[in-house]
């Protein structure tokens, strides 16, 4: 048999820019789409349930071997792999690695990269840049969510955390949100609000876009509340600051009052079961503000017998109505966010496919024919 | 602060043997020092346990989906994170899919690339072809086994599986063990087996090269015994073939009696915290003669309560002296292996660092100025 050639498509941060990464609207189509074949089955993750959000590489407090990294805010690597179906049809691994000390570096705080591959051969078909696809795919995921939680009247939106997953989460409400007129941003680093405020105020001209100076004036009258913290900060929301009707969309750390959350919020997440999967690869307590994920904070609140499982629903059966999301104009949302995989897989497979239409990216030769056939 | 620029370089599979990947020699040394790295704890992998694997996607034999792939010999995509100490100080991943089919289609049974990062700020330094990374790593191992393993004065090595893994597994037997005068090739395929021999003649030209035609030949006389068989094979090795002072090394299936093996064998592995991560991962029975891993079968022993893991000894234990390996000329001994992502790592850097020395490769660029520093 005749060896066969590899090629595949190697697509910097600029490529993935100029094939539409940032295309904020066409991702939130996407990250619909992967929630439906989420609601249906069709994909693959890893772990024991095939449900995994990833492999995480961490390091001790306090290694034993002087050389080797200590744990520190957001240090971290992590291998995120994932079979998805529907028109996709393909693999993708994101693999990334993350120090909050990057950004005295001139360093983005996590820097990643993508790899696409034949679901069939697994030969690759992209490598990618993943800093923007990771950032526009994290920020889609609170845009569905507002688009069939929020209440269609809301119209002040609350910002916390404006580095580049609050960024691109306020694109996304706000591209689902039609009726916000004020955008309240807040960020312990004032410049960081300052330039997601320029940004807004380019794209949405009609918008008030304030920055505010304290946690609670940003929950207190907002209808949506996007939470996209960093580092160790994890926010107390007081529950006097909730607004009848609230929906809080959750990437991040977020210290609720258990008791509230519990009894007076509907627990929406991406997907349970990907939380379930963190019992095989951690320990309790799972929830660790220096990496804040809510499903974790719910696993930690079921270990303590505080709430069972049932009462969490699944953004994408909502979506495809086997599950009433908000049935109430009253109701408040904790919409709890954790990353996956497949939306990886799905917005770079996009990105790839206009990037192949637009001739865009370098082609890299693997080989012409493999050294060894076998 | 001033944006960092980032670059890396791309090695494809002939820039990987420019930069010397397939030097055996070089390779089983760097393959010793990962061993005493392992039994000093100076590395970090996956799971709960910070030593799996790593993170397997699979399919299911009967999808509900008709479009998803469906189970088969060696299919799956596997991603294998590790950091690695020592004079390495370097992360990486390994990302492969692998599926004997592939073979009809003139590729290689597995398609494997490796991304190599600083170990602080994640940034990727090298993304490489990882086939005959892989396949030389894997192949060092049995090397490192032998050297410490097999009676000095071992004539006759058995060679079970002459794929790319059986290959590469020879080369490093017969590079540390100085006595060898017969080798027996055994392979389902012949033309697989003659492949094999003309390699081997021309680099070892003193040696009796036979091709056999029976599992039984390749065992019965032999004091080396290498096992890699591919797809569903899983060969069944009677007691009675077994010459005293035997040393198996298995990188793939192989269906030893338990009685004997437990009782009359000593049972050494490469990492058995590698095993004890499965239990998170997998369930019982963890072994699975399509993905052979001997491991795995110690694993469902001590599940059967037929043995307990305090039998089991480590390689770096006894590389560093912690443990005593063979201490008779009649041990039999079952050195068993999963492959780890250190392995990956530590090779992988090696021959990046040569590929920067010698000037190999494609530099690419990730971005002049990150879109956003956050």
């Amino acid at each position: 048999m005749e060896q066969s050639r590899v090629d595949f498509l190697y697509l910097n941060e600029q490529d993935m820019i100029d094939a539409g990464v940032l295309n904020m609207h066409e991702c939130i189509k996407e990250m619909e789409a992967v929630f439906r074949l989420l609601s249906s089955g069709d994909y693959v993750m890893g772990g024991a349930n095939d449900n995994s959000h990833g492999m995480l590489i961490d390091f001790p407090t306090n290694p034993v071997h002087e050389s080797m990294p200590k744990d520190g805010p957001d240090r971290r690597f992590m291998a995120m792999p994932a079979y998805l179906g529907g028109d996709y049809k393909v693999t993708g691994c994101k693999w990334y690695g993350s120090n909050i000390a990057n950004v005295d570096k001139g360093l983005p705080r996590s820097i990643l990269m993508m790899t696409l591959n034949d679901a069939d051969t697994g030969a690759p078909l992209a490598y990618q840049s993943a800093n923007l696809l990771s950032a526009w795919r994290t920020g889609a995921i609170p845009g569905v969510g507002a688009k069939y939680l929020a209440n269609p009247d809301s119209e002040i939106f609350g910002v916390v955390g404006a580095g580049s997953i609050g960024t691109s989460s306020a694109e996304a409400i706000l591209d689902v949100c039609e009726n916000i007129k004020t955008v309240k941003i807040f960020d312990a680093r004032e410049s960081t609000a300052q330039t997601l405020k320029d940004r807004l105020s380019k794209e949405f001209t009609s918008l008030d876009i304030q920055i505010i100076n304290t946690l609670e004036d940003a929950i207190k009258e907002s209808d949506v509340i996007n939470l996209a913290t960093a580092g160790d900060a994890n926010p107390t929301i007081e529950k006097e600051w909730i607004k009848p009707g609230a929906l809080f969309t959750v990437s991040s750390s977020g210290d609720f009052d258990p008791e509230f959350a519990i009894e007076k919020m509907k627990l929406i997440v991406d997907n349970w079961a990907m939380y379930e999967a963190t019992i095989d690869e951690d320990h309790y307590p799972y929830y660790n503000p220096t990496m804040g994920v809510i499903g974790r904070q719910l696993l930690d609140w079921i270990e303590e017998e505080k709430m069972d499982s049932s009462i969490i629903t699944n953004i994408g059966d909502i979506i495809t109505g086997k599950v009433e999301g908000r049935t109430s104009k009253d109701d408040i949302i904790l919409y709890g966010l954790g990353g996956q995989p497949v939306y990886d897989v799905a917005w770079g497979y996009r990105v790839y496919q206009n990037a192949l239409e637009k001739g865009i990216g370098t082609k890299l030769n693997l080989w012409d024919k493999a050294y060894q056939a076998r």
